[in-house]
């Protein structure tokens, strides 16, 4: 193999073949292959692309060098969830024990908080005593117990994504789509899955906020799950203003479970659901109506949360939290927000917030940084609600005077009230599938 | 400084300041910028471009972190001659001391053998004793002392460019004008000169065989010498063909004794005193028949030849090869080559010829070879040539019968004969300055 002759073919918008995908990868498992010849190279995907094989055939490279889980022996459905990430989307946190107390089998494999947004990992420990480091054999052992783990990327799956991922991110070769397509999925079908869900976020606060761009990454995963069978469905969903009330590790996790017995907010509740929904067909389920009347049950039965606490305990964590929040970290400091004027609120600009979060402590500037799982907002604002001065939009949780002082002028720059009209993005704009492109479904 | 973000931006057809880029290259001298940014950075190049004020920037960073040389006291004007490669180019060897016997003086840094293209350095390290690796100091006492010397590029010169120039070989990023240009010129403008002569190669045996990038990478040359004070005009010279007959080190070293004396090949004679009346009139000289006539004169007087042997002299070398050429180191097998058929002479194939000449041994596949300089090719036949069959057209020098065979049948690759008409490229095709493109000039 001729490393440079590679990477000039593609710099010249040529195509690379299955076998050489395959060679780079194990080479640069290895560290055979020096990251400075694999930075130009993703330099050169970056800006020449892939096609729909060479794409599969880095993802085919990128498994290779790791482990897969196997439930092949459990005979039941195993589905996952994923998000591109987006601002106040604690999905995961209620749907992979959702989904579990309806009867799949979840390894749900999640990241941390990454640029603006939050991650599910952050989340989960905030919860005291949560492990999200579990070994792979400790994983498969409590996915056959308890039937669902929440997991980090453990180091025996695609090893080699992990090495690429960390070398994108300081070569400003991230936001690509088969090379952001290829990493995830290279995780995902690593899971052993039977089916898999994904929820493509759309909007300013998503990383990718142009809607042509996020419909070619869904029908990029779906055709990649589809090639090496695996299911997959996408559903677009809203991410022009935050998904629900909470944003900040600790916060979200209370507004988690209390969207686990239903009484969250609607629009987090009817995302879950409508991911829930095909994850249940995925699983086998025929009836839409059926499904949602399945996992709604499952949400008022109590049987979900139930199941959070099973997680929660398996994996080290306190589960009283599950019946008294207020056993979640608590912020030093809170402060009512309020609006300057009274209008239409235009929007609630997620970006802005979730980078506040991260100034604010709740995520990392630096790989080191230590997260501060108490601090965030609770916004109740939402666009096209009318306010008159003085209502209050939300609270702001930070550890000192100097944190409320930021988030009060993060919310001056994220909340616009005005005289115009809202346009808010549809909560659930299509489902995609390998088919093509669905309005939602009714059920 | 951060660098992703300066990647991103060159990734996505922006411009990076001035600053920037000497912060970049400061950075990236000092080790503090690793090889997979400088790597990704580089490919953004070559794929988005630079404009003419990046191209300076960029210069300018390389030059800073390197010494210059320093003539300002001599009073003399200091201007040298860079080939940007070919086969059978052995000018340099014959310029460079025809210029000193002129009154000029030479400070001309050369190179090694590279790809199919051979090197001044090797050609003159076939003289017994030769000594390319002068210090800076050692070259400028040696410059004042006699009025040129002939060296490699010391550590001291545009230590950056030696870095990146490692790093584009391997990750695909050399053929790309701006980067080629600034390479070159970081080089040059160290040397302290008052002005330069590029000779631009065209042709199949150039490193850039379109026309029009050529000449792109000519103008740009010649900006970042007028932008930097060192007035710069280049040739457009043939490259479809070696020049003169002799292809390989010492054949080259003792064709170029034959042209210090006004005996070798026309060819060859002619693109020397062309390239030759442009260092004069860089130096002063108006009028061009009169520059013809001193270069004539120091050629059949004995001058230049003399002022060869001062420098190898100086150089550790044995002067007396230039008196007796049959001093210079003689290959084990010789074979005269014939045709093949009669017909017309329609291509010599340079490329075939210089990759034969390494692949003989008489350069590298890798940088640590050692290159056997009495291997290669003297080709008498040319272009246009009627010949009939077992007509001799060319010796081949070899180390071993294996050698001789390699040489052969790459003769039969390079010499096509066949009844059509030869269509060689004008030798000097044109003169471009910064104020344009000419036509060659008569004189």
């Amino acid at each position: 193999m001729f490393v440079p002759g590679l990477i000039e073919r593609k710099r010249d918008g040529g195509v690379l073949a299955s076998g050489e995908f395959r060679e780079l990868m194990d080479a640069y498992a290895a560290g055979a292959l020096p990251d400075y010849q694999m930075a130009a190279l993703l330099m050169a995907i970056f800006l020449k692309g892939l096609t729909r094989e060479e794409t599969a055939a880095l993802l085919d490279g990128m498994m290779a060098s790791g482990s897969r889980l196997d439930f092949s022996s459990l005979g039941r459905p195993v589905i996952d969830k994923h998000s591109t990430g987006g601002v106040g989307d604690k999905v995961s946190l209620i749907l992979a024990p959702l989904a579990a107390a309806c009867g799949i089998a979840v390894p749900m494999m999640s990241g941390r908080g990454l640029g603006h947004t939050g991650g599910t990992l952050d989340k989960l420990e905030s919860i005291p005593g949560f492990r999200t480091n579990l070994s792979l054999k400790e994983t498969q052992a409590q996915i056959e117990r308890i039937g669902c783990a929440m997991i980090g990327q453990t180091p025996e799956i695609a090893p080699v994504d992990k090495k690429i991922y960390a070398l994108r991110d300081v070569t400003a070769t991230v936001e690509c789509v088969p090379l952001i397509a290829a990493s995830i999925m290279s995780k995902k079908l690593a899971e052993g899955l039977t089916g898999l869900v994904l929820d493509v976020k759309q909007g300013s606060g998503a990383f990718i906020t142009d809607p042509e761009r996020s419909l070619l990454l869904a029908r990029t995963m779906i055709e990649l799950g589809a090639d090496h069978g695996c299911p997959t469905v996408a559903l677009l969903t809203a991410m022009d203003r935050p998904l629900g009330r909470a944003c900040g590790n600790a916060l979200e996790a209370e507004e988690a479970i209390m969207g686990l017995r239903s009484e969250g907010p609607e629009d987090l509740h009817e995302v879950t659901i409508a991911l829930g929904i095909e994850m249940l067909i995925l699983a086998g389920e025929k009836d839409r109506a059926k499904a949602r009347k399945r996992l709604e049950d499952a949400l008022k039965s109590g049987k979900a949360a139930e199941a959070f606490q099973k997680i929660i305990e398996a994996q080290g964590g306190n589960p009283a939290c599950v019946d008294d929040p207020s056993l979640l970290p608590q912020a030093e400091e809170v402060e009512v927000y309020y609006a300057r004027k009274a209008g239409t609120v235009l929007r609630v600009e997620p970006r802005a917030i979730g980078r506040a979060v991260v100034e604010m402590g709740g995520g990392r500037r630096k790989v080191e940084d230590v997260v501060d799982p108490t601090v965030g907002f609770v916004i109740t604002a939402r666009p096209g609600q009318q306010v008159h001065a003085s209502e209050p939009l939300a609270s702001i949780f930070a550890k000192d005077p100097a944190g409320i002082e930021l988030g009060r002028r993060a919310l001056d720059a994220a909340i616009e009230i005005g005289a115009g009209k809202a346009a808010p993005l549809p909560l659930v704009a299509a489902r995609v599938t390998a088919k093509g492109v669905e309005k939602p479904a009714a059920s």
